[in-house]
């Protein structure tokens, strides 16, 4: 019996996991915020002087619960899965490097290991279906829903328990995480081809144009484009995913790793555990958990602005300004890993720096005039 | 006799220390900078998807002559000092804040010790020009060429000589650094009133019109706003820089702290260190040491977009893409701070990540649907 036939078999149509997590998803903590706006403007800087860096502290704090804010246990969750669309020819690398990729971040020789270790963040591997088994290893979940999704261009990638299997995948892989001790997780992905069905999710969730969301993914020349567009055409086209239902949207034209990261947005949400958002893949699947439940948006720090021009029409509609701007198309979780000393940075001024009373130092004048005349010789 | 009469008695007119510096800052070197290419190339990720990582890999491989360049020992000068213009009533904050922060810097409260801190780097604050006597601190280096300037609406702020003074103070404060051990540096400020004469900075070399280069500072109101723009109307017309004689510009209405912070420029070019500039005022002073000399801007790092109209400016007169984003409006060298990682990162991401032989990952292939075809079942 294969994998699929026997997840259809085993588990309940309506999920229990998926339902409890969203459940526990509670509203941003005011009263921390409000602690955290106070204690900003007594700060030794001018009010607002760090901009964006004051916003996160309280979005933070507003998070955790917690109005001094500590981030010190970070993790980036890698979920990989293989697409049967890149059959298609939709990318300019072979399938066989996703498990070949897998392997380099169990080695720690890829962009998102050097990464991590720079910021201090553990790297967790999770398989949610690459399309060969893989060997062993102490940092590589094994939750394979199926050896890759099946082509979106001639039917649904996953069937409704198989999505649903793979986003409780995905909340389960965070609470263990959660259970070692985590303060802020960032999201990471790798399957060769999955800029394909990232972008069919962004078309089909937002109406927009299939040429406006899509982009050259790993690098694929113009005549490949032109193919990916008209796959990604032919695959909404056959499988009419319901806009208005995230869920069938993710079966239809998403994937494994995409429905495990929508997992993994809720489970952190509900542990009240800042998720940092990758690039294009990781905002396709925070595209897809907003609109299947809006709150968790809150919980969400956009980590970088995404060469793919299908990122920023998502962005715009979940209302997240990225914090990077690199010009990045690697995935992996890079973005992410890179914009986590930035939210440590906001928490550490928030906790580390004196307040004008602590220093001596004088606070802005009601007349500069009157007291500049006062100092002039 | 007071110190300026003593500056113009003992120095000599033309600066020895200024022109050997200028002479010893070199091209880029082409070769580190074409090998830097060659193994981005060879790296486990699609050529470019590093985006901006990888050319700041190759920038600092052209300044620092290093195929596999450590950026290990970092430090941020920040250099403080008062401004006669302050009479004027064109800050927030009263100047007697100026010494108040130098304190707080050498207390370690101050948001460019978190993040100096957070980032590793060292902090050195040097007094060019407080108006006030500072008492001695290990941090703290003494440099101090006058109290204050004297108020650029009524005359110079400060003489050729003084000028010339304070950027050889900064040549030397840089160099005692790199005799410390230096691989990269951050420029920091701290001057009540001295997004003013930055500002007239702008205006000179530039002819921009004042009203477009200057911003609200620490956060004066609609009313200071206008005080200040008349003020650097009025200074720019008394004093009349030469927007062909950067020096000449840099002596009547700059001041102290951003002197020091042209001689540091010149001084890590010389020594092949990268410069992380920071805000609005290091980039009055960077603006001053490329018109200067254009050479050294090969050397230089823009940190972030400030708060600060005038600053997209120069930066954009520089041809420098800044890093970061963040609304940030404090100086200190605070933005240098935060964007010390990212260039970090990119250096990392040279050495540590495997290349697609070592990994066993597959290249790119030429003809993806032939590929694709075959993986098909």
């Amino acid at each position: 019996m294969n994998i699929q036939v026997r997840l259809e078999l085993e588990r309940p149509v309506m999920s229990h996991i998926i339902s409890h997590t969203l459940q526990n998803i509670e509203p941003l903590d005011m009263a921390a915020m409000a602690a955290v706006r106070e204690r900003q403007a007594r700060l030794t800087k001018p009010a607002g002087s760090l901009g964006r860096l004051e916003e996160l502290s309280i979005k933070v704090a507003g998070i955790t619960g917690k109005s001094m804010p500590h981030l010190d246990r970070k993790a980036i969750i890698v979920m990989a899965g293989d697409h049967g669309v890149a059959a298609e020819g939709v990318s300019a690398y072979p399938a066989e490097v996703t498990p070949q990729m897998v392997q380099n971040f169990l080695n720690g020789g890829a962009a998102i290991n050097v990464f991590a270790r720079q910021t201090g963040a553990r790297v967790v591997i999770a398989d949610l279906g690459v399309a060969v088994d893989l060997p062993g290893h102490p940092q590589l979940v094994n939750r394979k829903i199926g050896y890759g999704t099946r082509n979106i261009a001639h039917g649904p990638a996953m069937t409704l328990v198989e999505a649903r299997a793979a986003v409780e995948a995905g909340i389960q892989i965070v609470q263990a995480e959660i259970q070692k001790g985590l303060d802020i997780i960032g999201t990471g992905d790798m399957g060769i081809a999955n800029t394909t069905p990232s972008s069919a999710i962004v078309a089909a969730l937002t109406g927009q144009e299939v040429e406006r969301v899509t982009g050259r993914g790993t690098g694929i020349d113009g005549q490949g484009w032109e193919r990916k567009v008209a796959t990604i055409k032919q695959a909404l086209e056959i499988n009419r995913p319901d806009p208005e239902n995230a869920l069938d949207v993710l079966a239809k034209v998403g994937g494994f790793e995409i429905a495990g990261l929508v997992g993994l947005i809720f489970g952190a949400a509900a542990g009240r555990i800042p998720v940092v958002i990758d690039g294009f893949i990781s905002t396709a699947a925070a595209l897809v958990a907003t609109e299947w439940h809006p709150p968790v948006r809150d919980y969400l720090i956009a980590a970088h602005n995404s060469v793919e021009i299908g990122h920023r029409v998502m962005l715009e509609r979940m209302e997240l300004v990225p914090l990077l701007n690199l010009d990045l198309r690697l995935g992996e979780g890079t973005g992410a890993a890179l914009a986590m000393p930035l939210i440590e940075a906001a928490c550490l001024a928030l906790r580390e720096m004196a307040t004008f009373n602590e220093a001596g130092v004088s606070e802005r004048e009601e007349n500069p005039v009157e007291t500049g005349r006062k100092l002039q010789k």
